[in-house]
């Protein structure tokens, strides 16, 4: 399953960088298979890439989505656990006198800091909070924080003020029952705040005239729930292959195995012919295998239209080598998450072209990978939770429902 | 309503029985009308016969399905009843010492059984328990038993073992209240085997080298819930015309009637014309005819891609009157209740072809029935339990939900 982030798009003149791209392979695939569009999550609901990536998988998104910090936290590699509370975490700069919620955030992102590795063993050490807890760092100024322990609550507020110059936000409890969570929360803010206030570290960098990385701030919570395995709700071993954190920890907590490789970046740069060679090595150990490629949707994020269009093309080169796969053994699906258009620079609800290559399926007429092309295809329009049943059957490792 | 059980396939070489098929009659209907494809359960579930017409009926079978037995015990003949719990049961050989239970299932069909008349009347007469039971025979080995009275349950296991050289299995509750149902099921089992034993048709059949038909397997146990009948719902009387016991059984639960015919076999045999016969002239005193065609999804099972081809032409030649009929007047629905392809031999969730027939349909360009065809059609892509509501509002039963 190729998933293209973003790939698709709403016309310009008619025109969409896919639509114009140069894709002989992509259309290839789109010829010898059977295409449609696709809601990933429903129509018109605009879909985050994770609610998508669960969706594609066949995790309703309405059910299973716990909100991003337990996505975060286990892309990140935390071992998330049923129960566990999560937030995603930002390196702040704060200035002020007082407690930590008197202080008002001066940068949000530290100066782009981006080695806290001695900042983050600290926190790990020196805070003492009423509740476990694991912190661990992302790309850059980026973190994951995770509490464990009975009875926490999802049910709280964040911290992070989202703008320069708020204040640091005390975390509130939304329900009865969130109380404890909600403390547990500020204490943890309070605490993580004076361990970096009074870090060598960042004593060095004020010395140097860099921002201190003297906060935490904290937001997308979410409560991880029991979510049944991929492999033991359909038989099939997962790998997944992304440069993306987001998409890393859908993978990780529906039990998938991460396929890591440094020349992964999930960004403009990532080597696509290292991802398709890791793709091809995976299908020879793993049952189903998700190669997720990001940076279409950021050059929708960006509005640049011909940065995305030259971007569909390099993927359309790397691809050269699916189309030797052998289609009476594996079932291609190549879609989209989500429509990111550069004329709207986020995403939108605009269905994505789906194709799906494998012997068993009733060819269509279709015989290029667009936006103006798909629907004319046999799938006709359907929703992204129905995907993995389609495939299952064609796979024939469905079951019979009734006699 | 016409079911073509099974016409449906996955291409060989980019052929199917039904695109290869010369089927004049049916392209036409396809023109006439207004096409498209279904999935009668849903994307990717992979439909039985009983399930699909359930949905194909308008009944959501998510809601209605009560599993196989109560529907085999009702296509049988057996005026199931709300609250009934019924299994297929098999006429089976069973050998060794001490209680039935204790013996080995030597043949799951004894001999392939035909003439059970008198083993059933036996059963019936000689066998008491602590409920009331109807047993009737089906076609072949084949019977169904229904147990009636108070506070049954279905949460019990089948006593089949499904094997040849397997014990034959006690009935063992499933949850707690079912246990009565249990003992009762097991001292019919005994009971029963008791009976057979020592009937003298069993004695007659050892002597001449036959199996003894000695033993009674249950499976496919269900409990028949509350249906709203077909009539009430909609408002117009049903008549079912089909040689398969399953789809008999579907109609009867529903408050269906049965037209039956000796010429009528459910089988490759069945007579075509007869059963167009039957139809038209059903057309005439109800309102609502359902006429299933099964043998298509037999060749499917078989693997016979040639077989299905030409009975799909021998339907479509018995179907040239039914391009007689005003459509100003009756609407005609074709369709499939799931695909069955020769290379599956099972049947798969690929959406079957559908055409309505009725002058006030918006006719779209598809002029040959096909799966290669139908997607292009102007119903696009629809499910199952659509279908009833779509046909109520082509012909104006339909009511209006708000202002």
């Amino acid at each position: 399953m190729l998933i293209l982030d973003g790939v698709s798009d709403r016309p310009i003149n008619g025109k969409t960088p896919l639509s114009e791209a140069y894709t002989p392979n992509l259309d290839k695939l789109a010829e010898l298979g059977i295409n449609g569009i696709m809601d990933t999550i429903a129509p018109g609901i605009r879909p985050g890439s994770d609610t998508a990536h669960l969706a594609l998988l066949g995790y309703d998104p309405f059910k299973f989505y716990c909100g991003r910090g337990p996505i975060e936290a286990a892309g990140a590699g935390i071992e998330v656990k049923t129960g566990d509370v999560a937030f995603r975490v930002n390196f702040a700069t704060v200035k002020g006198e007082g407690s930590i919620f008197e202080k008002i955030v001066i940068d949000r992102r530290a100066g782009r800091i981006n080695d806290t590795d001695e900042l983050v063993k600290a926190i790990n050490e020196e805070v003492k909070i009423d509740s476990d807890f694991i912190f661990k760092r992302g790309s850059g100024h980026r973190g994951a924080l995770v509490l464990r322990g009975e009875n926490l609550s999802d049910k709280v507020t964040d911290t992070d003020p989202k703008k320069i110059g708020g204040r640091v936000k005390k975390c509130i409890a939304l329900e009865k029952g969130a109380e404890r969570t909600a403390e547990i929360v500020n204490d943890f803010m309070q605490k993580s705040h004076e361990v970096l206030e009074r870090h060598p570290f960042n004593i060095k960098r004020e010395r140097e005239g860099l921002l201190k990385a003297n906060a935490l701030l904290l937001r997308g919570v979410g409560k991880l729930f029991s979510l049944p395995k991929f492999e033991e709700r359909y038989g099939m071993s997962l790998a997944v292959i992304s440069g993306t954190i987001l998409i890393k920890g859908v993978g990780r907590i529906v039990g998938g195995e991460l396929i890591e490789d440094s020349r992964i970046t999930g960004g403009k740069d990532t080597d696509l012919n290292a991802k398709v060679d890791l793709a091809l090595k995976a299908l020879k150990s793993y049952d189903f295998v998700l190669l997720h490629i990001k940076a279409c949707d950021e050059y929708g994020h960006d509005g640049d239209f011909d940065g995305k269009r030259k971007f569909i093309e390099k993927i359309d080169k790397a691809l050269e080598r699916i189309l030797s796969l052998d289609f009476s053994e594996i079932c291609v699906v190549i879609s989209a998450d989500h429509t990111t258009p550069v004329s709207v620079r986020d995403h939108t609800a605009d269905p994505v072209p789906l194709s799906i290559v494998f012997d068993q399926v009733r060819k269509d007429d279709v015989k290029r990978y667009s936006e103006f092309d798909a629907y004319k295809g046999g799938l006709c329009r359907i929703r992204g939770i129905d995907l993995m049943n389609i495939i299952l059957d064609l796979i024939d490792k469905a079951k019979k429902y009734g006699a």
